[in-house]
């Protein structure tokens, strides 16, 4: 428990309204959106400047108490779950300041705790595009997608949020600020530790600003609905069409079990009946536009769709994207245990990574539903299960484990776009090596002597 | 002076070939491309497998020689001199394979001695594209571009290399191999260790292997030359052009020094009597291309061009291209010493980064010729002097700190594409903050504990 001194101390530093001791406020910050123990914190703090984080920072370092910074909490892999009960927890949504959008230079300046969609509100009202669009967009903040290197449905044509991140200040495990990057397209002034930071999960240092690239949107957009009655030919189509090199600008997948329980929920008139379907949208130029959804629609019918939908109107769009959206919150109500994966392969994997998704649900007797980014190789098989039932969780934790050496084996990686955080961290060896755990071990020790930032993620200390 | 035990034993890991103890040898690898003193190593050697290449890590670190890795050199801030005359240079000329270019994927998997122009030649014949173009792509090498992080001309549009780096395999100082990326689009296992690798001039790891980004190459481009009589104009040109949201994927800028040296070389017909010209491209469906194309004439005609040319075909478009490309080189002869500057704003600071350029020259009493990727800020003044001169070379010096300070005001930064090396290391902490260089050396000695890895460049050991 942090002593009545110290809560004292934050209260002079932050004001009385921004720092949170009670048991209640405390259990708010003591999970995450993943399936994990929760750990409730000793105290919440909210600097409401940057100046006040970097105090706070310097404050925890001081007294050598570990620190666990979080921004909506909705990163899926433990990365804010409080390292242990004596952790103070640094809530970054009392910083959600746009300092600046550049619109001759394309280029935004954000403080941490703006909120996703906030940003990207802003820029397209001044005719910007800032494409990094994470699932938790409505409620994430910059800092925390920096922090995860969040991805989104539009990865596979715009990249994710490591490409957007064209600088960073941050603090120190001391408190001191570190600068790296610029407003300029190139810099290589030193360590490029923007690109560190991002992705290092709150354990290398405590982001203060960031430098994000804007682009200018595109002039046109073409959205369409392919189904399949089988989900291999849905898988094959995906393949086609990176093979016949479009780059849409989304390219979902959903599997029946996620279509039927989606349309139960959302009403979105999906074709229930379906094996699978793809949600695809191809960008850019109008000519463009048109040569590549011609393209899209030829792939799709040699691969087998047996429809191809063009939504008559933006709502129609809207409305079946808003239902990929609810994918992942709508198969989260149909058992008590989620358990969502996020193993990635080479886009030309698909087919045999979905046959072994299917494969493996049949062998552990487990009900999974899938979807995902499929056009980046990204699909997000969904176990639904009941940790409490130990015999299923066993099966489930077996399945998962087979499901990483298929990954590995197609040339994939463990996580695409949800992180280590604790909930990964027992496999990284096997995809990277013992030299990789090793040397990641010795340079967060070097940056974090005490073992203060959100010590027990990714690696370890 | 490294012992003949140890030079035997390189011989019999390498083969008597690829060791080189000779003193003539030896000073071929005492410089770069930069105008710093050479620094004559001990030895040089030349694995020419990857296994090879961690056994000679291993061997030199065991025995605490400091060593250097060379590509071709072609480096402009001093990466690859040796640090000291005990150093032993490893030559990764001979890890030369293309190990795998996926088209169905996008990507290619190449060792560290791949040339740069012999990556883009091999993939295009696959009608794939890796867009980084270095000035020197014609001899520099993949490895090379991964630790300066390399520009070139296309940058404003495509990125530079670490925008193509999807993994790296690379060896730690103690020669344990450590794995970063994938070959999937989207990873966050661990770390972004290949992004810190990225720009990190040789002293975190020696790169064995890389994974980079492949894309569709553009369906069309549309070049052209604009003329200006006064250099101000084309420096408004080159903001206007991005302030109305046009990315070519080139915007080259001469000014009348260089035209005139490089036509006297080249006599490639360029515009002798113009103040400055523009090289531009746009690219991408032909639509695109055809409308960026008017709107990119009409903002060069609205800031005065005085003459917009398009070249008749690709042989005339390539002679323009490689005029500018000899820009460097032709410079480079008129006087004993040439001081490239790469000092970088963002866009729309062009026309007042050009305007102290020539303030500068003339209150310095200096010749400059200035040309470079106008495009994305970075303009290359090139100071044509000699060395041996001293009170000009110190006028050259108090040139350049004044140039750096207009550029940091500018809200630029030091190098855009050139590195940090040891040119640079003093003007560091000017751009970042006390705290960066510190947390850089904590970092660099984690990693690299006794100190053997290009231990002079960047932030120190």
């Amino acid at each position: 428990m942090t002593s009545q001194a110290l809560i004292k101390d934050f209260e002079e530093m932050l004001g009385k309204d921004n720092v949170f001791s009670s048991e209640a406020d405390r259990q708010t910050y003591s999970y995450d959106s993943a399936v994990l123990t929760p750990v409730v914190p000793a105290l919440v703090v909210r600097p409401i400047t940057t100046e006040q984080l970097g105090l706070c920072v310097k404050k925890l370092y001081e007294n050598g108490i570990p620190m666990t910074v979080r921004g909506a909490g909705s990163n899926l892999s433990g990365g804010t779950i409080p390292d242990k009960t004596d952790t103070v927890v640094i809530l970054t949504n009392g910083l959600t300041k746009i300092l600046e959008i550049n619109s001759n230079d394309l280029y935004a300046v954000v403080e941490p705790g703006v909120v996703t969609v906030d940003l990207a509100t802003a820029v397209a009202r001044l005719n910007l595009f800032y494409p990094p669009d994470p699932g938790s967009q409505a409620v994430s903040t910059i800092g925390g997608n920096i922090a995860e290197n969040a991805g989104g449905l539009r990865g596979l044509k715009y990249g994710v949020t490591k490409d957007y991140v064209m600088g960073v200040e941050f603090f120190d495990a001391t408190g001191e600020i570190v600068k790296s990057g610029s407003r300029t397209v190139k810099c290589v002034t030193g360590y490029n530790l923007a690109g560190m930071l991002t992705q290092s999960e709150g354990t290398l240092g405590i982001i203060s600003q960031a430098i994000l690239k804007l682009v200018p949107p595109p002039a046109a957009q073409k959205a369409m609905m392919a189904e399949f009655d089988d989900i291999q030919k849905a898988a094959e189509a995906v393949s086609g069409i990176i093979a016949a090199h479009i780059v849409p600008c989304t390219l979902e997948f959903l599997d029946n079990n996620t279509i039927v329980r989606v349309d139960d929920f959302t009403k979105s008139g999906l074709p229930r009946d379906a094996a699978a379907i793809l949600l695809i949208e191809v960008d850019g130029h109008p000519g463009q536009v048109a040569d590549e959804a011609a393209v899209v629609e030829k792939v799709l019918k040699e691969n087998g769709a047996t429809a191809v939908h063009i939504p008559k109107d933006e709502q129609e769009k809207t409305k079946l994207w808003e239902a990929r959206r609810m994918a992942l919150p709508v198969l989260a109500r149909c058992r008590p245990t989620t358990v969502l994966e996020d193993a990635t392969v080479p886009r030309s994997q698909i087919p045999a990574m979905m046959k072994a998704i299917n494969e493996i649900a049949a062998k552990y007797k487990l009900e999974i539903g899938t979807f995902g980014h499929a056009g980046d190789g990204n699909l997000h098989p969904t176990f639904l299960t009941d940790k409490r039932d130990k015999e299923e969780f066993h099966r489930v934790e077996e399945a998962i484990d087979e499901l990483f050496d298929v990954a590995l084996k197609l040339q994939g990686t463990l996580s695409g776009e949800h992180g280590i955080g604790t909930a990964k961290a027992k496999w990284m060896e096997k995809e990277t090596s013992r030299g990789t755990i090793l040397f990641s071990q010795r340079l967060r020790r070097a940056l974090d002597p005490k073992g203060l930032l959100n010590a027990s993620k990714l690696v370890g200390i």
